[in-house]
């Protein structure tokens, strides 16, 4: 066991308090213990290290495809529909397994440098992705990839994730969980959603699933069921544990059906955004108690794995879509990336620097530009200077339960060089065929 | 001179051409010589540098007040008016001289960090200003601040600056162009802005002023006199070098007014996110010829000076605004923070890589995860990891008129810690009193 301390610590709870010289003591199983003043904390024989800077907990991504940094910049500026038919699904069907490894290291990689600590993961090939992601000792939610299209079977797929839950458990290991990830309404049949969810239910699994994220699909589902989360309170496929990506185009109703069936949102602005989806409406979305999280989507579409640019930018396009500039403050979006997404997920051991959570920690490095004003300016200076100010250059240093996986901005545990070069030889071959 | 020598050289040319393995020839005044491919260079005896990487042309920031730096997160998640009536505007007035020049300096180092090697300023104290920016290096066309607002004779502040320019020229210095700053149409009468376009007029120099940028400046002046537009070419003031930041709230025939009477825009979608002033018609200005570039806006409302962020932010917003994702490419917006800042300036001397124009040039590391697919991708996939997946963070090196101002991330010509903790003091000193 070891302490940290510092000069202010975060630890993100709902009041979204600052500590200053304060402590955070991580247990021998990579827990935390005490959480708090330096002044007031228990006697320790551990060693202590002392921080400059800011430790906050690790984010969580709460939407993420990260083994397509393999196909990032590839295409972009065409619509979403367009640009899965013609650019991403044609690539995916050249990826084999060993590519999708490739792909998930370096995602994970980045994201750690970046002081993500847990994503939510929804792809294809699992063994090769939780390999991965077990490589550069992050944490992870994965929801293997449940589709239906020529030549996969969803049934074949939905009972792969359910006999992989029953052998191994819901956790087959401290950093990894493991859910369903039904693609959307759009690419599987009412039949199939509704054995997913009857599956996922009666393991008390996750369920993860694109919602009502472009223009052209809510029309249609519009048109068909009333709307997207309609269609799904209707199979039955609400309820459970469920989380809905995007979920960018929501009338009242369909709000009210989330929260009165605890869904909750991963939102995704920069994505949103780039593929000209839409703007969420978080601040409804949090009004009616829907528990929202950040994603950065996958890195085909965003397309860096950096969930600081996603806080700016859900309170910018918030803003801009309530045309009011006192929506979502820098709390508010700090908030969002960390205990958001845990409650998201109904977590309570991450996102949050509290005794019994696990020790996921990012110490911010604050000798840069955005913190010359210092760390001793008021609580609400400090925030903004912290999340409109820095960004994921600032990260220094990361643990995940407790182990230390970044120090000094760069991996411990995989050596950054030769996974850069390994998901860089997928592209090249992608790119050649 | 020397010979800087990359795999990729982006000229910034307007087909935004990828030369590969390219050379950049600096001669001994500080000026681009040869710009090209190394195979077709002209033999040479001076010293050659070769770098990984990508090299580009230094961004241009279009508007800006970056002397704020020492403002910065004070406040902001409250309206326009009300951030700069009851926040910014009594601070500004508790600074002396000397603390404008430390925020100049923090500025203008975080800026040439960030790859952006000139700016435009508004703001106050000229000779601080201007002696904060040849301390690091950078370039800058300032237009001294004009207001009338209790206290301040506009009068006065005109007849200092036609002064100086009658004295020194237009361009005291190679770094330094002089123009003029009224603040807006709100803050200043039509007689006192007539007046001063006709200073500027007379001289050549930039006039540069806040248009239409809130929703309710644009309404109230579209009651009194059509739009802010109209109204400036009611009272003569279009039809020199006029450099309009924001312009938000425009009507086609606003937009034809700008077009007509060679106005250019300094776009800022940060800074009219972060306020929810709106989403300037950026597609709409271009297609009508008006020249657009990107700006900052002061660090108090946005709040860090990377230009990399508005290029991404530019086409965010404008995706959303069209609801259309083929509007503004990477390449798009990459030519807007470039050679797009030098025409809306009427500068030939800077935004591009070519003979003649001043050498200045920012390194940009391509040895992070955005670059994993390596440099050899097709021309669009290149420019797509640059735009949307790398950012300041990459920036390395950067030379102004040939003299290197940023070595390995750090600034050559001052001590960024030194320079920190000097804004620092003015920002504790501001909020003791």
């Amino acid at each position: 066991m070891f302490r940290l301390r510092a000069p202010i610590v975060l630890p993100c709870d709902p009041s979204c308090a600052v500590l200053r010289d304060a402590v955070v003591d991580v247990d021998s199983s990579g827990r935390l213990g005490y959480v708090g003043p330096a002044d007031g904390a228990p006697a320790t024989d551990a060693p202590v290290r002392s921080l400059d800077g800011i430790l906050l907990p690790g984010m969580i991504n709460l939407h993420a495809h990260s083994p397509m940094t393999v196909l990032r910049g590839m295409g972009g500026d065409v619509p979403l529909m367009r640009w899965l038919r013609e650019i991403i699904w044609p690539a995916e069907a050249k990826l084999v397994p060993s590519d999708i490894e490739a792909g998930m290291l370096l995602g994970s990689v980045e994201m750690l440098r970046n002081g993500i600590t847990t994503s939510v993961e929804q792809y294809f090939q699992p063994d090769h992705v939780v390999r991965a992601v077990l490589a550069t000792g992050g944490r992870m939610v994965l929801g293997p990839a449940i589709v239906d299209t020529a030549g996969w079977s969803w049934r074949a797929q939905l009972d792969e994730v359910s006999a992989r839950i029953d052998v191994d458990g819901l956790r087959p290991h401290d950093r990894i969980e493991i859910g369903y990830g039904p693609h959307s309404a759009y690419t599987l049949s009412p039949e199939s959603l509704t054995m997913v969810a009857e599956a996922a239910r009666a393991r008390d699994a996750l369920l993860l699933i694109h919602v009502a994220e472009s223009q052209g699909e809510d029309a249609a589902q519009r048109a068909s069921h009333g709307s997207v989360p309609k269609l799904l309170a209707k199979i039955g496929l609400l309820g459970g544990r469920v989380l809905a990506a995007h979920s960018v185009h929501l009338s009242e109703e369909d709000i009210r059906i989330f929260a009165d069936n605890g869904v909750a949102v991963a939102h995704c602005p920069g994505s949103n955004a780039k593929l000209a989806s839409g703007i969420a409406r978080v601040p409804e979305l949090r009004a009616a108690g829907v528990p929202v999280g950040l994603g950065t989507d996958g890195p085909a579409s965003n397309d860096d794995l950096d969930l600081w640019e996603e806080m700016r930018l859900a309170a910018l396009v918030a803003r801009l879509s309530a045309m009011d500039s006192a929506v979502l403050t820098a709390a508010d979006v700090l908030l969002m990336a960390t205990r958001g997404g845990a409650e998201a997920l109904g977590r309570e051991d991450i996102g949050v620097l509290a005794a019994g959570r696990w020790a996921d920690v990012v110490h911010v490095d604050t000798s840069t530009e955005a913190f010359a004003a210092g760390l001793s300016v008021p609580d609400e200076h400090l925030l903004a200077n912290l999340v409109w100010g820095a960004g994921a250059r600032n990260v220094r240093d990361v643990w995940v339960g407790g182990e230390q996986v970044v120090a000094d901005h760069e991996p411990t545990k995989v050596e950054r060089a030769k996974v850069q070069a390994q998901a860089g030889a997928v592209t090249a071959r992608l790119r050649r065929s």
